[in-house]
């Protein structure tokens, strides 16, 4: 028999021939993807599996291997860095039809949810018990609870609630092999690695998330929210790094360049200043407590009162998401490479990144924010857009603007990704991210695991 | 060339040949391998290597390699399930001579140590600088910051300021090949699968630890000190639920059962009751607030307000470290089990064990505490002492301990282990823990970085 009828006999309606559904499901959100596709030129999968159970997902699995098939692993396809694109050969396996609660205990403040469940769809679940899962990527109305596990994924409250690693209390995933993982359910353990850190941000090269189980928090009064502006990031850095170092942790701390405060607060902020926005959340007295504190720090390190409104617009257009397609027809070619590094570097590595991006012939534009503060550093968001004469030059010059970014982050010592992933886009920069022994260790495991490299072949691991 | 030979011409007199050298270091703290000693029954190594930089420590795993025989990596010696187990074809290598700090930065709050520095001093060293590491376990002045990250060790102000996972910026460690890892050095990374993960708990069987960063705190102003007494167990685990969920993180929260309330707390608490003890730190007025909260909902939840110097005494005894010789020359066996669970089991986990244990033949005591909270759960940390009347039933006593204690916790669905790792004692119990994929996934992993097992072999991971 072949793949295809097999699949039909274990799947049923659960396979999809159709051109449209593999048409749909062929790539995530990579303006490289995109642009193949604007241009007539997206490759399909032979197929796609929709199955609608962990069992059926793990003999989907067994019979694709049986096969040599190579498997590309779906959420919701809203990835930006290539780790969803199909090959002609492929089988897309998505996790859409495996959706929805499994448990909600409210006492241990658990929440167990199929992979595919869209992210919006599980918080708004947990809210109806008054919980919050505390995890709101930008993309939230369009990634998927194993999307975000796959691909180490953070949210807008980091600062405060920790990222995808933070909240996940236990994990089922796929192997390879086709077997099931199910991690302990413990808040916490010393029994040797942390298996569950091998798929966080393993995008589909060493199993398929099936299941997440989230640890809550109950959904937070609505908190303080204020702005500041200052003469320069640098300044704004020193702020920022003021309020956290001591221990302050306000959910969302977002830190803006003159062009993009100038994109983003034009009726909230002077021209040329860089705004820094802060939510603070937390039990009864804190908000207020760390918003007076924090107050007093920025306007310490020379911030000056920003209007609060400046955060209102933020929350009214923080989910929206840009469509590559749009611009391409605009004559644009645009992209965001977040990074990070610690206190000291920060500044540095703006100005690197900044001049680095800016320096490629057709860009018109290179800025950015920071928006996740840990105790020792914080990252940086770039967003560049360029304007080449001819749509030919778009991939040129999109990869002249990403190896630019690159190799500024790598010369300032910086880690390449902080939240996006690697896929396609950044696996040139892994060796240098990971270090030769590293790159080793993560293959010498990949290998181990998946010896035929049938699981997302291309993605992260480099060669 | 024998390999001693090569062992003398590469490392000189950093290799320790003599029977004073390989007896203080054939072993850790495990009870077990205490009363082999006490019995005159302890193996020696056949050597011990005592390598004065990393790249002598990778030449000397390569020899160890080259000539197939086994490693035990040893740092301070400080573990108690039997981690540090030398046999007699074996070479010990310990990080002692591997000692001290390499570089602090204040503006990043990041300190790197080599990872034979004894976390007393390493704690001692960041605190000229008016730091702390903010990792505070009861053996900091025996154990070494190697062994923190290579036993995943958590620390007593764990419950605010995480444990050693999250204190870690960057490591540095020999694999079993000899190869040297650098994680990448950065706040946080979407950067595929965390590989410091892999070496986190891995007790020396996928790595020797030999360098670690950390990301520092300020060294906070005294804190507040505060304590309650409650009814039961169940009562002050309700209270202590109260106070975590809504997201009061205390750096010290510890409730203990009655009868160890009455061993430590006679002085402090009525007898028969079970009392709970915190400090409260934070930046500027963080304690007072947090300290005012958690009066409320202690009281609110039945607990009496206890003489504070409950705190101030278990601070000054925190230190304390049992000498198991001591006990099997008063005709005592006893041993310490941490376990954890989600808030909804913790109280019947607490009782099963406690039964469990409590039937096993000449059985005097098993109580417990509870001393690192979380939003979904806590852990308990039972102590057992039994008095059979003839030293050659020690063993056995001790072992069906332990399997009452891990049968009851299994049962329950709780975490075998805490923070104490699995070693030797616990390794009956992995497969339960990691479930059957889960133990194939580590043997599959150990197995590509350690094909001929030498690297602590008989040690954490399932047969």
């Amino acid at each position: 028999m072949t793949l295809i009828d097999e699949l039909t006999d274990l799947l049923g309606d659960d396979l999809l021939l159709e051109d449209d559904a593999r048409h749909s499901r062929a790539r995530d959100t990579w303006p490289r993807s995109e642009f193949d596709q604007w241009q007539g030129r997206l490759v399909l999968p032979v197929v796609v599996a929709v199955p609608s159970s962990t069992e059926k997902l793990a003999a989907t699995v067994q019979l694709c291997r049986s096969h040599g098939a190579p498997m590309i692993p779906r959420g919701a396809g809203s990835g930006c860095v290539g780790g969803v694109l199909a090959s002609s050969d492929s089988v897309v396996i998505s996790t859409e039809r495996l959706s929805g609660l499994c448990w909600l205990n409210p006492v241990d403040g658990l929440a167990a949810f199929r992979s595919g469940t869209m992210g919006i769809d599980a918080e708004s679940r947990v809210r109806q018990d008054g919980f919050t899962i505390g995890h709101w990527p930008q993309s939230i109305e369009i990634s998927s609870v194993g999307g975000w596990v796959a691909t180490r994924a953070s949210g807008q409250y980091s600062t405060a609630y920790g990222n995808i690693e933070d909240i996940v209390y236990a994990v089922e995933a796929v192997l390879p092999d086709g077997s099931i993982y199910r991690s302990r359910p413990t808040p916490r353990a010393s029994a040797g690695p942390d298996l569950r850190e091998l798929l966080l941000g393993s995008e589909g090269t060493l199993g398929i998330i099936t299941e997440v189980t989230f640890s809550l928090r109950p959904l937070p009064e609505p908190g303080v929210r204020q702005a500041f502006h200052f003469e320069d990031m640098s300044a704004g850095i020193d702020a920022l790094r003021s309020v956290i170092v001591p221990g302050w942790r306000p959910p969302v701390v977002r830190l803006y360049d003159a062009g993009e405060s100038r994109r983003h607060f034009r009726d909230h902020v002077p021209k040329g200043r860089c705004v820094a926005i802060f939510l603070h959340e937390g039990p009864p007295g804190h908000a207020e407590l760390e918003a007076a504190a924090v107050a007093e720090l920025c306007q310490a390190g020379g911030g000056e009162p920003a209007d609060p409104g400046a955060v209102d617009h933020w929350f009214e257009h923080r989910n929206t998401v840009p469509t590559w397609t749009e611009l391409f027809e605009q004559g644009l070619v645009a992209d965001t490479i977040e990074v990070a590094t610690s206190w000291r570097h920060l500044g540095q590595l703006y100005t690197a990144v900044v001049e680095a991006i800016s320096a490629v012939p057709t860009v018109i534009a290179a800025t950015a924010h920071t928006s996740h503060a840990y105790q020792s550093g914080a990252n940086l968001y770039f967003t560049f857009a360029a304007q080449p004469s001819d749509p030919d030059q778009y991939q040129s010059v999109y990869d002249a603007c990403w190896a630019a970014a690159m190799q500024a982050a790598t010369d300032c010592g910086a880690g390449i990704s902080h939240h996006h992933g690697i896929g396609r886009v950044r696996r040139p920069w892994m060796a240098d991210e990971l270090g030769d022994t590293g790159a080793k260790v993560l293959r010498t495991v990949k290998t181990a695991l998946d010896p035929h490299n049938l699981m997302n072949p291309g993605v992260l691991i480099p060669d």
